[in-house]
């Protein structure tokens, strides 16, 4: 079963956005063993728009648009479907009374026409009702093809995709089970890890796709496949796996889940009753961040000192001067005395302490760019290391923080 | 003159990473009058390259190709361009050296058989020099149409787009100049505004095109034209904005550019040569981190106590147990002496603090969820206010830095 996902209006285009929408709706198709065959984005224009959905249609079995629909008059997508479908637009009586109901409720305004507007559907199309706004996500059924329009505001798009359209497709349509296993590799190029693994590629099973995804200091492999079953796509990804990790368990880190690192860092802290606190310098609060995004932080994480400049180490973490002066502010001794201050002015269980140099100019201290020394205090010891993440500002800072919450999570489970 | 962006993998389609290549290659592009008419997102099967390819021809003038290219058995692209213009590889000497170069200099290794392989560009193709990486960037002409195809990694595809096939462009195709402005507006829902802007939109011109973008509190208005010189489309954008500005000025808070709100900050704050700490609960390190992305911020930016705990407000921003219990810890008071504090503490002209209740639970406070209090402290006093952000943790987050950042220019500029 293959689905195409297309975005309408200009601001993905013009570089304006980045198109997070369609990342989310791939990623919930996968899950239920929908292929996405192909991602489109194009302009708000009904050539443009008719032309896709042709196209759309002589490929897959389900088209998901997105955008396009709205109040305002550059919102052409209804009118756009009811051209294609030959249809028109007739008033829907749910639609409506949900829409007065939010001008009622939240805006303490009369409804006006544009808004009343919002309640007109082609008369082929299902409603799909949308709780958090005024525009309804529509389900209209052709020939062999299926179109899904919904709005393009993301918190609206996310609710109506997982409330409505996933629950629908699993109701409508046989589909198969899609598995991806993605290993993490660290320390080894892409063409090194690839001739190690030559063998081994060149006699994988047809129904078995690899991908090698080079990242920030690492290599993923990306093993893919589907199947009747979930018992026999998960045996089929499972045996190969296992002949990779015995060609390469030198490099093999972890495997990759939809979790980020700071997920399962969360859930192993409040399954241990422990806490966490951070001192940041050159990652400037990109761990506080993270950290904090996931619900539920505050269960174990007490906060952070963001030291950016050297005198807040000195100021707030009590690094002492004389040490800074010694061995420099970017220095496994400064990294080791913030993180165990900050670990005690916090009084948590863990911390994590950052000190480098990300760049452009070399700051406070003489150390080369792109020289970053990252400790972790526990209630046993502290322990750091010294890393060199190259010469780019936003790829130093983002290769720390992941480096800070492996360097974590391997304390936490030893601990 | 019009692009298409193709970029090839999986990774997008199945929900892996988001596309923030074709952003970057969409602004670059639009910034030197060329309109992406089309984004497509296919996988690195040679048959859907093959079709993507032939499509993209009809429609446009350059399409731009990243993915697909790279030393291991994944990589397709070069392979399938072959295909398609009837081509053969053949070795490019530079690209050899330059392999051969990097193995020598950075991987202290020999060089392979797939290494070498990544001297081998179709005969047509035209080689752009990738200074960070082994895949050449590659040029090929057809009858009417150019071909660019690019490594997928970001920092060298991005390389490649401003070193190489910008200039390239800019030399070989004359094209015309595209305008956009986004004008800001506050406090006002998208269809009352389409309203009270009807009879101004009824009348534009052909040539400009108008967007509503809807986004967290705010909704811009984009306007679009392209012309033959800068002059022209200046004036034809310059006119149809004053009228904009007349019948909406109570509602625009400002204009959008490239530059998001923090940047603006740390021009107006180097240039008055005035130093910023912030202290940040609910919003966990998200103000520091937006501020220390861009590069100077040490020039002006001293640290952030990111007091996610209670505990973090009385010991280290020593906020009184007492104020806290007779206010709530999500109070003006309390954001206040947060803002106060820090000020102090970290001896900076300006201050930021945030504290409010972001969900989903209450935390440590009674308040709703969604309520927050932000103050701004400066050398002559301390001001605050209260926002009720909604109930989407996230968002509540997003909007209430992008409030704080707002509040904080009102204040530089006062000052």
């Amino acid at each position: 079963m293959l689905a195409e996902i297309i975005t309408i209006g200009d601001e993905i285009l013009i570089g304006q956005i980045v198109d997070t929408n369609s990342v989310f709706i791939a990623k919930e198709l996968n899950k239920i063993g929908v292929s996405v065959y192909q991602i489109t984005s194009i302009q708000d224009d009904k050539a443009h728009i008719l032309q896709a959905l042709k196209d759309a249609e002589s490929r897959v079995d389900v088209v998901i648009l997105t955008g396009g629909l709205g109040p305002t008059k550059d919102d052409i997508t209804k009118h756009t479907l009811c051209e294609y479908f030959n249809d028109k637009l007739v008033q829907d009586k749910a639609v409506l009374k949900h829409v007065e109901e939010i001008f009622k409720k939240h805006l303490l305004k009369p409804i006006s026409q544009v808004n009343i507007n919002q309640s007109l559907v082609p008369s082929k199309a299902e409603v799909l009702h949308n709780d958090n706004g005024t525009a309804p996500g529509m389900w209209i059924k052709s020939n062999k093809t299926v179109f899904v329009s919904l709005p393009g505001v993301p918190f609206e798009m996310k609710a109506l995709i997982t409330g409505r359209v996933v629950p629908k497709i699993l109701k409508e349509f046989d589909r198969p089970f899609i598995l991806h296993k993605t290993i993490v590799t660290y320390g080894i190029g892409e063409s090194a890890l690839a001739e190690r693994i030559e063998d081994w590629e060149n006699n994988l099973p047809e129904a078995i796709k690899l991908a090698y995804l080079p990242s920030l200091g690492s290599v993923r492999l990306r093993l893919s496949t589907k199947g009747k079953t979930k018992a026999i796509v998960e045996k089929i990804i499972s045996e190969e796996s296992q002949k990779l990790y015995e060609l390469i368990k030198d490099v093999i880190v972890g495997e990759e889940d939809d979790q980020p690192i700071e997920a399962v860092i969360a859930k192993l802290l409040t399954e241990k009753g422990k806490t966490l606190a951070t001192a940041e310098s050159f990652t400037g609060g990109k761990i506080a961040e993270k950290i904090t995004k996931i619900p539920g932080a505050s269960l174990y994480y007490k906060g952070s000192v963001v030291s950016y400049a050297t005198e807040a180490k000195i100021e707030v973490l009590n690094v002492s001067e004389e040490l800074i002066n010694q061995h420099s502010v970017v220095s496994a001794e400064v990294a080791e005395a913030m993180a165990v201050n900050v670990r005690k002015l916090l009084k948590t269980d863990f911390s994590i302490a950052t000190t480098g140099n990300a760049g452009p100019s070399k700051g406070d201290s003489n150390e080369e760019v792109g020289t970053v020394f990252i400790a972790i205090a526990t209630p046993k010891n502290v322990i750091s290391a010294k890393y060199m993440m190259g010469v780019h500002r936003e790829r130093v800072v983002q290769k720390s923080v992941n480096k800070a919450f492996e360097m974590l999570r391997k304390e936490i489970l030893n601990f």
